[in-house]
């Protein structure tokens, strides 16, 4: 749907041959940063991140990876080079953002990626210091790397995920499952849902691709394709979450590797909730429109973004 | 004892003087860090950070200000308007490890800076959440910053605050108090404490230490001051450290503003439960001697340097 018609079976085949091989490279990326730590780390909190940090579809690492492809740098090896340390953090920030979401005083839930969540298998005291040191060593990497401007860097990435991003996202969603859902009409409830997501997952969505724009020589990133790319991460953050909640009504939890149905089940807003799982699907392809259009200003070079696009949103047949 | 003999009682009144001065220097500053996040922030989880970042002695921001002093920069307005930003993100820092280590799951403190803790004012999942945000505030706080190398900046705290330091000593602490002390000697013993405090308490001191040297320009902070001022942060966070434990067995909870006697109520090696009351007074005084002949080389600029380490010794009578 995001693809322009001209497509092949060969170059979806080439599309996720691509995935498959970044998604391996930002694995061996996140290996290699948490052994770097092991010199001075107190080893068991260690084993807890690399529990944590395994795993996952890294959507967010691919899209860094895929916003620099987009912006056809001079020099491919060295800009996806600079490109792995970021691409890491930001799987390290989703990492600990899991593991705490995941205790107890949260979502209070026993599994994750398949297996048995961090604080079920290392304990709570253990799990809430992984979290913690994960965010840490994101920004570590990050300050670290080699990026046209990491304190920028460092700085867009605290933005997305504090009291403005991922945690107050967070935060609001929680307060809306422990107080009930504000009142009022279907626009607002909407617009209320939209702010939360916006700052809980568009957030880390939109920084992964302002990161991926700082991991070529600034002359390459041009302002129209800059602002392209930021409008698109932000309607794509919006579409991966219509569609993560239209997964969590029909996937099973074997098929997600979390518990599914726990929206329903914690009473929870959602846009299935608020437009039914059809109207969910209508506004999600609505949406894939809104995407496709946009990625035409984004020229060729954008293509495995604009697959990756894909790829996230028919994760699984809905 | 660390000031130099021909102090006399104008120079304390000044050096303390020095100190209320530069505290609520950083009070303000903090509350300003705060406020520039109003904007995007989600209230209720800036309120709890606010509550979280109010209060405390300020000694790692006094420490980050005193180290600027001690480097007699050309600009001294300019170096302490440059020090702000650092100094806010060390207290806020400070603030997230209060909050996270007082949870149910850690040290399950009720009481903090003579009020409730934070999650007994905002419940369990506002603090987890207000604890995460104030982390990567800090970050954005030191990422912003005119330092001389913000990015820099931010990999020196990440290191002091990841799993191979604050966070990791604190895994090491919570891990002694659940499964019992380590077996060994009393040598052993002391070297196994030391390391805990070194990552624990220490990094975040000799961190502090660090960012202040990233206040000035370059050339005004020679190799040999560096050299001496990262020793004296050393040598400052363990004596500080036995301090605290001397402190716990002896102040009350008045005095201190959280619950006092609670390492031996919890069965916790300390200094106390290792060397003695008495021992551990001789171990610290000992500490004194080694810091006071390590400020000799620090020059007159050092003043309110060997003066605070001298009043964050002496915080009450013992």
């Amino acid at each position: 749907m995001i693809l322009s018609p001209s497509k092949t079976v060969a170059t979806d085949h080439a599309l996720l041959l691509w995935q498959d091989t970044y998604r391996h490279r930002v694995d061996a990326a996140v290996q290699a940063a948490l052994s770097d730590l092991e010199k001075t780390a107190y080893a068991p909190l260690l084993e807890a991140m690399r529990y944590a940090a395994l795993g996952g579809k890294r959507w967010r690492a691919l899209l860094l990876y895929a916003t620099v492809a987009s912006l056809d740098p001079d020099d491919t090896l060295k800009a996806d080079a600079v490109a792995d340390a970021p691409a890491a953090a930001l799987e390290l920030i989703h990492a600990y953002s899991l593991v705490h979401d995941d205790l107890p005083c949260m979502d209070n839930d026993a599994m994750r990626r398949g297996k048995p969540s961090c604080h079920i298998r290392f304990g709570e005291t253990v799990a809430l210091l992984a979290g913690d040191a994960l965010q840490s060593a994101a920004f570590g990497l990050v300050a670290k790397s080699a990026m046209t401007d990491p304190a920028k860097a460092c700085a867009i990435l605290a933005d997305a995920i504090g009291v403005g991003g991922m945690a107050g996202g967070q935060g609001i969603d929680m307060n809306a499952s422990v107080h009930g859902q504000p009142r009022g009409n279907i626009d607002e409830a909407l617009n209320a849902l939209e702010t939360m997501h916006r700052m809980k997952t568009g957030a880390l969505i939109r920084a992964s691709m302002a990161l991926g724009m700082l991991c070529v020589p600034s002359p390459q990133c041009k302002p129209i394709a800059r602002q392209n790319l930021m409008m698109f991460g932000d309607r794509l953050g919006l579409a991966f979450q219509i569609a993560d909640d239209i997964l969590d009504a029909t996937a099973s939890s074997d098929t997600l590797g979390k518990t599914a149905g726990k929206d329903e089940a914690q009473h929870k807003v959602t846009y299935v909730s608020l437009l039914g799982l059809e109207g969910a699907k209508r506004q999600l392809n609505l949406m894939k429109d809104e995407l496709a259009a946009l990625t035409q200003s984004l020229g060729g070079a954008a293509l495995m973004l604009r697959a990756l696009a894909d790829t996230m949103l028919n994760r699984a047949q809905f």
